[in-house]
C-alpha cells in the first residue's frame, strides 16, 4: 500500500529537507509553456557540504558493503508509487503516461539487476593468486571496491530512468558508493518524489541515509562545486555535449582530477541497403518514423541521419518516411531550451544549399505549416514548448561538407540522404563517434557488408543491424556508450551490468591475513562469489 | 642463434630505418657522466606521420585480432638476445647487469602471458544476452575490441620492462592495438635494440610492420604531438607526475579527449608496529634498506616514507636502518635529471626544522660526506651521476606540515618518522594516493588495525602486510596503480592481466548475423574462450 508522497520543494540532505537556497525556479508544464509546481532553492554551497560529509560517513562506516536491501526496497516502493509519480512527471516533461509508466518499470527492474548483481558480485572481478614460494612470489588478490561519494547529474528527457533513480544511482550504490543527485531543473517535483522514496527505503532497510542526497538546482556553480569538490570521487553525466564536456574540463583542471563520464550527443545513422529497402522499404520507414518521432526525439539514441541507397527503392521508402512524419501530430519538448535548441539546428540545416524540407508538419491550429522551420512561430515566443516534426533531405555533398548536418537535432527531426551504396562508407568515415549505427540489409547480402559494419563497430558503441537503436535493454550484454563525442569515456556504459564498473577500483592484496581481507577474497569464499584462482575460474561453491 | 645486433641511432618506422630527424643526442654513462653510443635525432613530424598511416593501416587489416605470435617470437629473440641487451642498458642506465638480466626475463615472461591472455580471451568480457520474444528483447552480444593505435612512453627506470617491450607495448598488442613508443632518451640504444627485435619478429611472423614503430626523441613537441595526433587512441606513460600530467592535460585538451593512462610518482609508506618492530626489527630495517636503495632507489614502489611505532624497538629498528644505509656502496643514477631531482628533492626536506640526517653515506673518495646533502658536491657539477644514499628523521608534526616530507623522493632516500601507533591513523590520513602502502604487524594483533589497513586500502592501489613494496609480480591479481598522483586512472593497472582493459572498448551487437559478428561472439565459439550467456558463465567448450 503507497503511503501519500507530495512535492513540496525542498532538497534532500542526510534524510532530511533542508531549509532554503539560492535561486528560487519552478518547473514549466511544457504544454502550456506555464509554470507548475512549488517553488524550489538551489542548493548552496553548505547543503552540498553537509551532504559530502553524510556521504563520506555512510561510506566509512560501509567498509566497501553496498546497501543491496535500499535498491530491492526502493524498486517495490517505486512500483508501489508509479501512478503518482507518472502524474507528475508527465506534468513537468510532457512526456506520455504510456512512455512514463514504462520508464518507472524500467528503473525497479534496473534496480533489482543491480542488486543482484552485486549480490553476485559479478564485477568484481575477483582474482587470487596464490604464492610461488619457488619463483618468490607472495600471495595476491585483488578485487574492485568502490570508490567513495559519487556526484549524479539527472537527465531532461528520461525524468525517472536516467535521474535521481537511474541507472547511475542504482549502479553507483550498487558498487557501494553513496551519491549526491543534482536534479535536473525541469522535472524537480519528480525527482523530490523519487528522492523521497530513496530515503524511505534506506530507514527502512536500516541503513545510514548518508548514502543518498538529492539537490535541487538550476545553476552552474552547483554543478562546478560537485566537479570540484574534493570527496567527489567521480561524476555521472547524462545530458548535451556542452554540460558533458564542462564537468569534464573542470574534473580534469582539478589538482586530483576525477573521471566524468558522460554520455552526451549522438548521430546514431541508419543505413539501408537497396536490397532492404526493395524487400522492406515500407516496414523499415514506418519502424524509422517511430523511432525518430517518439517521445518526441527526444532519446540520446535516436536516428539523426538516415543513408538510403538511390534509386526507385529508396526514393519510395523517403517518400514513406516523409509521409509517416507529416502524419505525426505535433508534440511538447521537455522544456524551452531544448525547444529552441531543436528549433535553432533544425532551422540551420535546411538553410544549407541542397537541404530540402521532406515533410511539412501538422501546426497546433491543424494547420499543415512546418512549425519548426517557421521563424515566427506563435509556440516560439512565451506559449508552449510543442513542435511539429521534421524530416529534412539533403545531397551527399552537403552532408559531407557540413558538420550541421551530421549532427545531433535533439526532438522529432532527422535528416535523409541518399546516395550510391559505394558511398556509404565515405559517409562512415565522416562520423563522429555515436552511441549506435544501424543498417538494415538482406540475410544473403550481409558478408558483403562485412567491411561497412567493422568500420561502424570502430565508431559506435552498439550496431544493429535490422532493428531500430531507440530501446535500450537493461541486460548484461548492454553497451550504452561510445566514442567521443557519444561520451567522455568510451570505455563506459551507462547501462547494463558493466555500469557498475565505473565506481569499481582494483586493490590488490599482498600476504594479507585473512581476517584482513575484504569478504570477496577470503579463503572461504563467504560471499559465494565466482573467482579467478591461479588463472582458472571457481564457481560460488568453491573455497581456496 | 642470436643474429647480430648493434644500435646505430635509428627511429624505426614501418619497419624500416627512418634517416634524420630533429635535435641530435646522445645517451650518458651514468658512471662517468660522459656520452656514449651512436648520436640519435628526434623524431620529426613526418616519421610520427608515417608511423600513424603504417598503424592505421596495419590497424585496419587485422579486423580486430592480434599479433600474438609476434609476442611470442620477441619474447624468444629477447631471451636469445639477453647478454647484448644487458651490457647495452648496463652502459646507458648504470644498473647491475643482475638486475638487469631479471628484467630481461621478466619482459620475455610478460609478453609470453599477454599473449597467453590474449589467446584465451580473457580480457574481453564477452557476453550473450540471448533475444526475449516475450520481453521484446533483440539478441544482444557485447565484447571488448582493440581502440586502435596506442602511443607508449616509455619509462628511464626500466629501461626493457617499461619501455620498447615493456609492459605497455604487449598488453596493447595483446588487445589487438598497434604501438608507437616514445623511447626514453636516456636508453636510446637499448630501445633500439629492443626495437629491432620487434621488427624481426613482425617479419619472422609474417605481420603487417604497421604494429609497432619506435620514435627516438628528447623534445617536448614529440610528446605533445602524439598525444594530440587525432589518431593516436590511448597514451601509456610510465615517468614523472610532470611529465604524466603534461600528457594528461594535452590528451585532454583534444577537441576528441583520450585516455592517458600515466603512471607516476609514488609515496608508497610503510607502516611498522611496536609488536613487529619488537619481535623482528632487525629482519624488517634490513629488508627496507635493501628496498629503499635497491636500482639505487629507482623503483615506482620503492617506499619513501617509513612510519614506526615510537618506544625502544622503534628507536632500535631506525638504528639499524640507518646503519644499513651508511654501508650502502654509493650508486649512479640514471641521467642528469634524476641526480639532480634527488639532490635537491633530499636537500629541501633535510633543511626543513624537525628534520635531521640518520645516516652520513659513503662519498666517491671513501670519505663519510653526505653527497645528498652536500651542495657542493663534485659528482654534480659536471662528473658522473653518483649518489650516496640519504635516511632523513622527521617529527609526526614536521611530517604533517610539510608535504615535501610526504613526497617521492626518486633515488635511495627516504624520511622516517617515529610517533605514537594511536597517530598512525593521522599520518595514514594526510597521505595522497599511492601506488602501494605496507604494514608490518604481527599476526596476534591483526584484527586491532582493520581499520588501518581499510585506510590504507583507499589511498593505495596494493596493501602489503609483512613485505616490501618493490617486486611488482606479473600475474592476473597484480594493480599495478592507485588513486591520483600515483596515476591518471586509479581504476587501471599497468602490470598484470588487467592491463589489456585499457586498450579495449566494448561494443554491443544487437540483431547482428552469426558471419558478421567478431568471433569471440559467434554461435560457435570458434576462440574456444569462457563467455558468459544468458547471465551465466559458460566455457571454452560451449555453443550458444
Amino acid at each position: 500500500m503507497a503511503n501519500a508522497l507530495a512535492a513540496s520543494g525542498v532538497t534532500l540532505v542526510g534524510g532530511k529537507e533542508w531549509p532554503g537556497g539560492d535561486d528560487g525556479f519552478r518547473a514549466h508544464d511544457p504544454r502550456s509553456g506555464e509554470e507548475t509546481g512549488p517553488v524550489f532553492y538551489t542548493a548552496d554551497a553548505r547543503a552540498v557540504s553537509a551532504a559530502i560529509s553524510h556521504a563520506q560517513a555512510a561510506f566509512a562506516r560501509a567498509g566497501g558493503s553496498a546497501p543491496i536491501d535500499a535498491l530491492l526496497a526502493v524498486a517495490d516502493l517505486l512500483d508501489d508509487h508509479a501512478t503518482q509519480i507518472v502524474a507528475q512527471s508527465a506534468v513537468e516533461t510532457g512526456l506520455t503516461r504510456e512512455r512514463l509508466a514504462g520508464e518507472v518499470a524500467r528503473t525497479s527492474g534496473q534496480l533489482r539487476f543491480m542488486a543482484e548483481l552485486a549480490r553476485r558480485g559479478e564485477r568484481l572481478d575477483a582474482t587470487i593468486d596464490r604464492a610461488d614460494a619457488a619463483a618468490g612470489r607472495p600471495e595476491l588478490r585483488r578485487v574492485g571496491m568502490p570508490i567513495g561519494p559519487v556526484a549524479v547529474f539527472g537527465s531532461s528527457n528520461f525524468p525517472i530512468a536516467f535521474s535521481v533513480l537511474g541507472g547511475d544511482t542504482a549502479s553507483a550504490l550498487a558498487a557501494g558508493c553513496p551519491v549526491l543527485v543534482k536534479a535536473h531543473e525541469s522535472h524537480p517535483a519528480t525527482s523530490e518524489l523519487c528522492g523521497r522514496l530513496m530515503v524511505r527505503a534506506l530507514e527502512d532497510c536500516g541503513y545510514d541515509q548518508g548514502w543518498f542526497a538529492l539537490l535541487q538546482g538550476r545553476s552552474r556553480a552547483l554543478g562546478q562545486g560537485l566537479a570540484g569538490a574534493p570527496q567527489i570521487r567521480a561524476v555521472a553525466f547524462t545530458g548535451s555535449l556542452q554540460g558533458g564536456r564542462a564537468l569534464f574540463d573542470a574534473a580534469n583542471r582539478r589538482p586530483d582530477p576525477i573521471p566524468v563520464y558522460a554520455e552526451m550527443g549522438s548521430s546514431n545513422p541508419v543505413f539501408v541497403t537497396a536490397a532492404a529497402a526493395k524487400r522492406r522499404g515500407g516496414r523499415i520507414a514506418d519502424a524509422l518514423a517511430a523511432s525518430l518521432t517518439g517521445s518526441a526525439g527526444q532519446l540520446c539514441t535516436k536516428p539523426n541521419l538516415i543513408v538510403l541507397a538511390d534509386g526507385p527503392d529508396g526514393e519510395e521508402l523517403e517518400r514513406v518516411l516523409a509521409a509517416a512524419f507529416a502524419a505525426q501530430p505535433v508534440q511538447p519538448l521537455l522544456n524551452r531550451q531544448v525547444r529552441d535548441g531543436f528549433l535553432a539546428s533544425m532551422r540551420a540545416a535546411s538553410a544549407l544549399e541542397d537541404v530540402v524540407a521532406l515533410s511539412a508538419q501538422a501546426g497546433e491550429a491543424g494547420g499543415t505549416r512546418n512549425l519548426a522551420l517557421t521563424s515566427s512561430s506563435t509556440s516560439e515566443a512565451e506559449g508552449s514548448f510543442v513542435v511539429g516534426g521534421t524530416l529534412l533531405g539533403a545531397s551527399l555533398e552537403a552532408l559531407l561538407f557540413h558538420e550541421t548536418l551530421r549532427a545531433e537535432h535533439f526532438g522529432p527531426g532527422g535528416v535523409v540522404v541518399r546516395c550510391r551504396e559505394e558511398d556509404f562508407t565515405k559517409v562512415a568515415e565522416r562520423l563522429e563517434g555515436s552511441l549506435t549505427a544501424t543498417i538494415h540489409l538482406e540475410t544473403e547480402e550481409a558478408l558483403t557488408w562485412s567491411a561497412l559494419v567493422a568500420l561502424l563497430a570502430s565508431k559506435a558503441g552498439r550496431v544493429i543491424v535490422n532493428g531500430v537503436p531507440t530501446g535500450v535493454a537493461v541486460v548484461r550484454a548492454m553497451h550504452h556508450g561510445g566514442p567521443y563525442p557519444a561520451t567522455t569515456s568510451a570505455r563506459d556504459t551507462s547501462v547494463g551490468a558493466a555500469a557498475i564498473d565505473r565506481f569499481l577500483r582494483p586493490v590488490c592484496f599482498q600476504d594479507v591475513p585473512d581476517a584482513l581481507l575484504p569478504p570477496a577474497l577470503r579463503d572461504g569464499n563467504p560471499l559465494g562469489i565466482w573467482r579467478r584462482v591461479d588463472g582458472e575460474l571457481t564457481g560460488p561453491a568453491s573455497a581456496v
